[in-house]
């Protein structure tokens, strides 16, 4: 019998009537043919419900006790999911973490799976199961504790399942019907991607957009899982994550993304020496802070200024970090100033591996829209940049435009 | 170190306040010497709200996805507890039933408790835990599956872990300050009971007093199991239930309990002959139907009239199971009538064992009120007499004060 491994997030079953929508997506594939792995996820708000009474207990909480209350709440939906299923005739049960067993490392908040063992699930799909409902989430550390993936998480279990039962196909069913050009909700001629690679999907994934767990794409990359995105709630084709080889046709650029979690820390006149570099971004990194963009101005009398970009989140702790070294005296500098009034806009596609004057296309459509770049970056696929929040939206569309994304090759 | 069980209701722990408070009653018993084992209900409601949901999927729905649905309860509560003690600075952990593990039937719903493994709480203890925090109602079955015990199983679940782990008491934590001489919101001079033996808690707890389960008490009684009642919101003393020797004094009747779930059945001009009897309660035994005092009246002309109490819930079938038998012609009667307005009193007392007397001082005390009694059943230890349900109340007055109840001996 060929295996699908089919995900759905929290909205896909926020309440009772989605449930009975998402089981009958399901069954529509158990007509078909397929047994199932369902993977769920917990239930509308129930997560961030769940970890408000754990900040409640304690402003230094145990992870593992936090993961024993948060996993409870896909606990409880793959329940409910398997019991929807029967109601719909469906030979259906829920499996827990440490029922399959997941296994994962002791990480607890941000474990990482190590392995699925599949004798427990092959020996009941023998017995008839058509459809095992697994709790996304989580699984079971070597001591026996419940251990959750992290935020976004349930790709990631999905994904496991789908490598470790050599699925067909996971499908992963959002509130979105699949990955765009740009976001909808800005760029009103954005286009539905019948399929992307799995490289510009992990850009696009760790640039902002909020289809897929960056996680889950790096394991599917790895194994090869054909990932699908498709809405919850229509049945529209979905979009088609693969190998680069499986899409015939390819534009230079396939999307464009951007993201509100940027912000701008520039360090004033820095002592300008060989290391300094290295001691400035050393006691950032140190400190767990994710530098994404930097620049360096020419320097003045042996004065520079630097500046870098991070998470919104670590702004806080990139700042004490380098005022911390400035009074151990391993950074000399005179003043360090925090913008978060500014956004990154990326550009991501394979075909800029072979093309060039991408950059220039995009800095060029900017200028003319008069927006001022403040930073860049750029890997071997993408191409970001820092602008003010305030042009976001019309940075996104003039790219948009410019790269003509509203036609397919 | 010695060991204590300590058990808290679902009232006890139905918000992030009575968890507190809750928690600092483990805390005390840490501070005196003891470790514990804290087992935890599901928050307020939880459990009704998780079984709505169920039945919001199917009439007819799978009784192992049931317990896997409503077990998240008691996890959740469980972990959030062992979260409230860590932030007092008490070495706590959870362990939901699987971990420890609690092994039970496979009787999903209704599940009993076969053994629970005492060597992993047992490491724990020996590296440093303080409290063992576990979820009260679940274990785990044969099969691997989460299985729940019934309504109240909590109680049960602690007498169990103190029976397995030899504690010295299993205190039992709820919203009453202990066991009384009658029920004080009908009785205003009801006296808390300082002890009562196994056999009378027994009693009231099967005879309508909702402070214990009844199984709970059984378990207690044959593992001789020292249980304390006591509230989660005072420091009262509470009442221990214990072995009849370790009470010194005994009055002759120790209290009165009352329930409405009681019904009147009659079965009109039944067929008089041998083996009829058999015949009508082998049907209502078929059918589950838990028949308590039997009446059958003088016999003219080869006719008699039975009647029979049976718990409100059950009457529809009873009723039932009794036509079929009158269709089936093993049971002939004429005509047969249901009556709910009616209410059990009973009173307990081991003194009854060794005094006479106590039955003739009962319906002389309700006959001064005019009180008229429908129906009588007794035990070694108890008197019940069946009531208008109008007259409750001034039933249990007249005999708390004819038993002079309000007055230890």
């Amino acid at each position: 019998m060929p295996l699908l491994t089919m995900k759905f997030g929290g909205t896909s079953v926020s309440d009772m009537e989605r449930m009975r929508a998402a089981a009958s997506k399901i069954k529509r594939e158990v007509d078909r043919g397929y047994n199932v792995i369902a993977v769920i996820s917990a239930m509308g708000d129930t997560t961030n419900n769940l970890v408000g009474l754990v900040e409640g207990t304690s402003s230094l909480f145990d992870a593992r006790e936090y993961d024993a209350v948060i996993s409870t709440g896909e606990s409880l939906a793959s329940a409910l999911m398997a019991l929807v299923l029967q109601d719909l005739d469906v030979p259906a049960r829920s499996w827990q973490g440490w029922q399959v067993p997941v296994r994962t490392t002791s990480a607890h908040g941000t474990a990482r799976i190590t392995g699925i063992e599949t004798k427990g699930l092959q020996a009941k799909f023998a017995e008839g199961m058509k459809v095992a409902v697994a709790a996304g989430f989580q699984g079971v550390s070597p001591e026996g504790r419940i251990a959750t993936l992290g935020r976004g998480g349930s790709d990631t279990s999905a994904v496991a399942f789908a490598t470790a039962f050599n699925c067909e196909r996971c499908d992963i069913y959002t509130d979105v019907d699949g990955v765009y050009t740009a976001d909808p909700r800005l760029v009103a001629n954005a286009r539905k991607l019948e399929k992307i690679s799995y490289e510009e999907m992990l850009e696009l994934a760790s640039l902002g957009a909020k289809v897929l767990q960056t996680r889950s794409v790096e394991l599917a990359m790895r194994y090869k899982v054909r990932l699908c995105v498709r809405s919850s709630f229509n049945d529209n084709s979905g979009t088609l994550v693969c190998d680069e080889e499986d899409i015939m046709e390819q534009n230079i650029v396939s999307g464009i993304a951007q993201s509100l979690d940027e912000a701008k820390i520039s360090i004033l006149s820095v002592e300008d020496r060989p290391g300094v570099a290295e001691a400035v971004f050393g006691s950032l990194a140190d400190s767990g802070v994710n530098v994404d963009m930097i620049i360096q101005t020419i320097s003045e009398r042996k004065l520079t200024d630097m500046t870098f970009t991070c998470p919104v989140s670590q702004v806080e702790r990139a700042v004490n970090a380098l005022r911390t070294a400035r009074e151990r005296g391993s950074v000399g500098f005179r003043d360090l100033s925090a913008d978060t009034d500014v956004c990154k806009v990326s550009v991501v596609g394979i075909g800029m591996r072979s093309h060039t004057g991408v950059a220039t296309k995009m800095f060029g459509a900017l200028a003319k829209k008069d927006i001022n770049i403040k930073a860049i970056s750029t890997s071997e696929i993408k191409i970001s940049v820092l602008v003010d929040r305030i042009h976001m939206e019309r940075a996104v569309r003039a790219l948009h435009d410019e790269f003509d994304l509203e036609t397919a090759t």
